[in-house]
Order: C-alpha cells, then structure tokens, then sequence
C-alpha cells in the first residue's frame, strides 16, 4: 500500500476466486445452474475470472451493462430488471446475436415485446415472493395467464419461468430469519412451478439473493441460482451473519487528514463520492457508513464496531473512535474502510486496484 | 426529451446561467470575492459559463480536481479541504505553475508543508464555526499561533487568512435559523481578523455555504464567499428555503417500468446509482430520495411532496403516489425527479444532457 495517496478501492483477487469457487461449488452441491450477477462487479476483467469455475451464462441489471458483455464475449445473458420498454430497440439488436433473457411484470410490457421483438428471446415473469419492489404476487395467477396470453403470438419469446429476488433476505434479524424467507420463497415459487409445468414443461425457478444463496441448504424445486454480492461481500452481509471478516474481497483505502480529540473523531480524505452513503445501523444505534481497519505492528487489525464511519459528506470521512484507540491514528496513516453495500462503492469509484498495485477497469459510465 | 430511454441526468443552461448571474450579483452588492466551488458541477465545460459573469478564482474539493481545472485553464484556485500530506508531491507541482491555496487544522501538516513546499502557496486556517466536521475552533488561539509558527519558516508560504465551511446552516429548521447561524460564524470570524490583523494585515475571511450565501444580507468582515450547490440547487436547498423551483437546474429523467397501485407504487429505472441514497426526512416522516414532476397535458407538473421517491436500491425506484395521482402514471412513461443532493447525483452520473440533448462531459473518475 506504499503507492496510495488518496482513496483507493483494493480488490484481493485470491478472495474473489475462493468467494466464486465456494459459491460455484454451492451451486454444484445443490444441482443448481449458476448465473452470477454482474452488477456488483461491472468489470469485464473480473468477468474472466467466473471462467475459471465454469461459468458461462451472467446475470445484469441493465440492458446498457448486458451490452458492455455482450461486447466482452459473455453470450447468455439475463437482464433481471423488468423490461424498460423504451429500450426495445436494444434488446432486439442484442437477442439478434446473443442468448438474452428478460423479465416482464405487467402487461403493458408483455404487449410491447411480442409487438416489438424479432430475434428469439426468453422471458421471465418476475414473482414478488416478499421484498415488495417489483414482480407480481404468486397468487395472481390471473395477471400471470393474462401476461402469458399477450407473449404467446409472438414464436421468438420463449416463456423460460418465474424469476425472483428475494431482497427481503437482507432484511432479516437473523441467520435463522434468512432461512425462514427463503423456505417460505421456495414454498411459493414450487407452486407456481408445479401449476405452470403442464403447459410449460421446461419452465425453471430462479432465484438471487446472496444472503440465501451463501447459507441456506434447500433449494427444492429450484433451477438457477443468480447472487451477485457474494464475489465481494460487504458489512451488511457480515452483520446478516452470511460472511465472514476473511470473505470481504474490497476495501477503501483511505488518508488521514485530521485528528478532533475532544470528540473522539478522525477525519479522512473518504466520503460519500467513493464509499456512497448507504448505510445501517450500528450496535450503538447510530448510523455507519463502515468499520475500520488499522495497521499497528505490522499488523492489520479489524477495530470493534464502537469504532466506526459515523458520517460522510463529498469527499470527508468522520470516524468515532473510542478513547483508547485515538492513538493508534496519526495524520497520514492510511485506514481501511470495509463499505456497507460493496455494490455501490465499486460503482462509485469505477475502477479497482488490486493488492498487487494493477488497475482493474469497470464499465464506462456511458 | 424524446430520445431518452434511460436515466438522464438533464442540465437547464439557463436556469444555471441565471442561478450563477444572481450569486455574482449577490457578491458584488455586498463586496465580496466570488470564488464558486467547483465540487458540484466537476465540469470544464459548465465552468466556462461562470467565466461570463467574471469569475477567475474557483474553489474545489480535491487535488485531482485541481489538477483537471488547471488542465482547463484556470489559474487561481482553492483547495478547500484540509491537507492531505500524502498528496504534498501533487500540491508542489501545481503550485509551480498556478495561484493555488491550501487549508490547514493541525501541526502535522503545517509541519509537511513548511518542509516541503518549494514554490509560493497560499495557506488558509480552517475554523470550525459550529459544522464541528473539520477545523480549529475560534477560541483555540494557542493551535492557530502554533501553526503559523510552523509555516513561518517557509517564506513560500503565505498565511491567506481564516476559512470556514459553515455547513450546519443545512441543518437549520427554518430560514431564520440560517441567518443566526450565519450571523453566530461572522462574530467568531470577524474577532479572529482582528486578532491577527496587526501581524497580518492582508488576512482575509473566506466563508462557503450555498444557504447563507443565497439568503443572507449581512457578511461584515467576510472577503470571500465560496459556494458551490447555487448552480444546481436541490430538494436539501428548496426545503431549507434558500431557493424556489424555478432555480433548480438539475433533474433525472426516469422511465416508468411498473406499477403496483395495491401499495399506490410506481417503479421506476433510476436508483442509487444515479441519484444517490442521499435522503431527508418528508413531509410525512418518511425517507425521502427525491420529488417528482410529471407532464400532463403538454404541461410539466410537480407534484406535491406526498407523492415522493420512497426507495432506492441499485438501479430502481420506488415512487410513493396518492391515489388520485396513481392513473398519471403510465409504463413507458418519462418522469423528472427533483434530486436530494444535486452534487452527489452529477457526481454518479459522469455527464450531463443539455435540454437541446447535447452532452457535457465531466471530470474523468480517473
């Protein structure tokens, strides 16, 4: 870390291939098709390394990001974001040459696609099975025959099943809370299956959350799993109790400018334009934007959560420090600051470094 | 706006060009340097706009972008954050070829400075006026004089004077409190310059925020003002009530994907990666991350704040709507979303459209 002099996301790369690894083998294990989403990373080299575990079939959140893998030789690919129909055009040019998938939730969009589409292209219909943001009820087996019944004059959609995102995982109050939303996914997911599977015999379940897919070991009736945090993982999924501190493959780097002892605060060159200002609550009931880790001895040394990232503006981080670890900071020490939502952070800084010092680009912003 | 597919962050040239007019104005009528912070816009091309009315002296949040005004031009600039000692190498090369200030709150990096600064820079003490995010409280004069002891050595180095960002003034309940809160920062500056006015009598008082800046009539004692937001202005700015509707420059364009009228929800392609989480407090007490305007019958409406961006994750949004709003809504329609925190959302965005669909381009992430 000599070279660093302002804030810098490093990615561990041994990290990221054990995170894959032991999520591709979780896959395995389950008999579960792994399509891992893209959109915590954005980055085509990062991309290369899912090859090495045999993947070959991606997850993305926009048809703009699908083009940049398009572009980057992925050839299977799943938008799991409901149609925006003003992009039609795009996901035409791109069912033209790759294997796209896409997901509808409405009608209006069923509509447009099989006005619209010319290439052949899988649709997913997006079941809302909890977390309450898109997708429809399980129980509107209505809205679904209605959606069904729009795609089926056009021959190039193909109906491939019910998509889900359980984001209400992330929500849970414990380990065991996360395995309850999923059970209770799975049950309703299954049904729907097993009502549809007579018309549509080769229709698939798939689902995406990192906390369920990281430690939940029932996925009946499930095909495809598509978690995209686990690669890095973040505070939020250490404090869900699904990684560990050893399973978090990126860090911000951070200068200390300032010292205020009279309120326990440390200033660093670290704010919202690079770590985001996601946040969640800390033990002390206050925000935390991230945890810290000191160098002391030599040592890398992960500080308790009473010594946090309590607030961000632009480019200024505060952390709290408790009174006994104030001097173990001095101006111009670097700090690392584990991110709350990995996601956010690597897209706010657009590029990666890695601890060996090579830079690793992301998708452009446009 | 018929070629926008996707979220679009639109720039209003003239509302800009006004907003920078009446600051201009502000400044001269109360005899003030006009030194706008960059932060906000990060844009070679927006700067240019200032240039009309004037202006030769920016401000800006970090070295690197510094460095990028520089590169466009620009001469005289302040860097309106605490010395970052890790970057002192970036610091000595622009102040070779540039009229560069910097701030500074501790003995360490006075200490840095006065060791390593090789070519004439300005050097400002920052003053905590009450923001308590970074500097030196006024009444802590035994720091100040040890500073200026330090940086005494260095005949490179000129003391400018004291600088403060007053930034609890966004914390004010109402515009009242705003002018007491300015008022309170003119007391503690203007005993400051007359303390050391006898040994310095060229120091000057250099204040920032864009609340006190756009409403206050009273700056005795301030040399210079820095504000930056005014371009743009807000959701923050239009509720504290340092500007209207009509002054807001900025607003996201965002499809509609869906609509779920059992929860009166409309969701949107636009999320934390274009707006940003930054959020405030609504009307109802609720997190609000933007308001909405739409377009009805040729006209563009904004609604009232009881229809409001409720969540965001990654890439969508949830709009909460009444009920009698919820059939202004239509899949594939184009909503404006008025942002929070209009420097966090040009930030995501990397670029801007004009409203004649011309791009600007802004600072490269790196």
């Amino acid at each position: 870390m000599n070279e660093i002099i302002r804030p810098t996301l490093i990615i561990d790369k041994e990290i990221c291939l054990r995170n894959i690894e032991n999520m591709a083998g979780r896959a395995a294990k389950y008999n579960l098709k792994f399509r891992p989403h893209f959109k915590t990373h954005q980055s085509a080299e990062v991309g290369e390394w899912f090859k090495l575990f045999g993947v070959d079939a991606i997850t993305v959140s926009s048809v703009q990001m699908a083009e940049y893998f398009a572009a980057n030789g992925w050839k299977d690919i799943t938008i799991a974001f409901s149609v925006n129909i003003l992009e039609i055009e795009n996901i035409n040019s791109m069912a033209a040459s790759i294997k796209l998938n896409v997901l509808v939730e409405n009608r209006e969009a069923a509509k447009v696609l099989a006005e619209k589409i010319k290439y052949p292209l899988g649709v997913y219909i997006k079941i809302d099975t909890g977390a309450h943001r898109t997708g429809i009820s399980p129980s509107k087996t209505s809205t679904i025959n209605a959606i069904l019944k729009k795609l089926s004059p056009n021959k190039k959609l193909t109906f491939k099943g019910f998509l889900t995102h359980a984001g209400h995982t992330y929500k849970a109050k414990s380990t065991n809370d996360i395995f309850s939303r999923h059970f209770d996914t799975l049950l309703k997911l299954k049904s729907l299956k097993q009502k549809y599977k007579k018309d549509f015999p080769l229709i698939e379940i798939s689902i995406g959350d990192t906390p369920a897919a990281s430690i939940c070991t029932t996925f009946d009736g499930v095909d495809e799993i598509r978690p995209g945090n686990f690669i890095f993982y973040d505070l939020m999924q250490l404090n869900l109790g699904v990684c560990t501190t050893e399973n978090i493959a990126v860090k911000m780097v951070c200068p200390v400018v300032s010292k205020h002892i009279l309120r326990n605060e440390i200033v660093i060159y670290g704010g919202a334009v690079h770590l985001s200002k996601e946040w969640i609550t800390n033990i002390n009931g206050k925000q935390t934007f991230g945890r810290i880790i000191i160098k002391k001895d030599g040592d890398r040394i992960l500080l308790d959560p009473l010594n946090y990232v309590s607030k961000l503006s632009q480019e200024h981080g505060i952390l709290k420090v408790i009174h006994n670890q104030f001097k173990n900071f001095d101006v111009g020490d670097l700090v690392e600051i584990i991110p709350v939502h990995s996601c956010l952070t690597a897209n706010l800084m657009g590029h990666y470094q890695t601890t060996d010092g090579e830079i690793i680009s992301m998708m452009p912003k446009y």
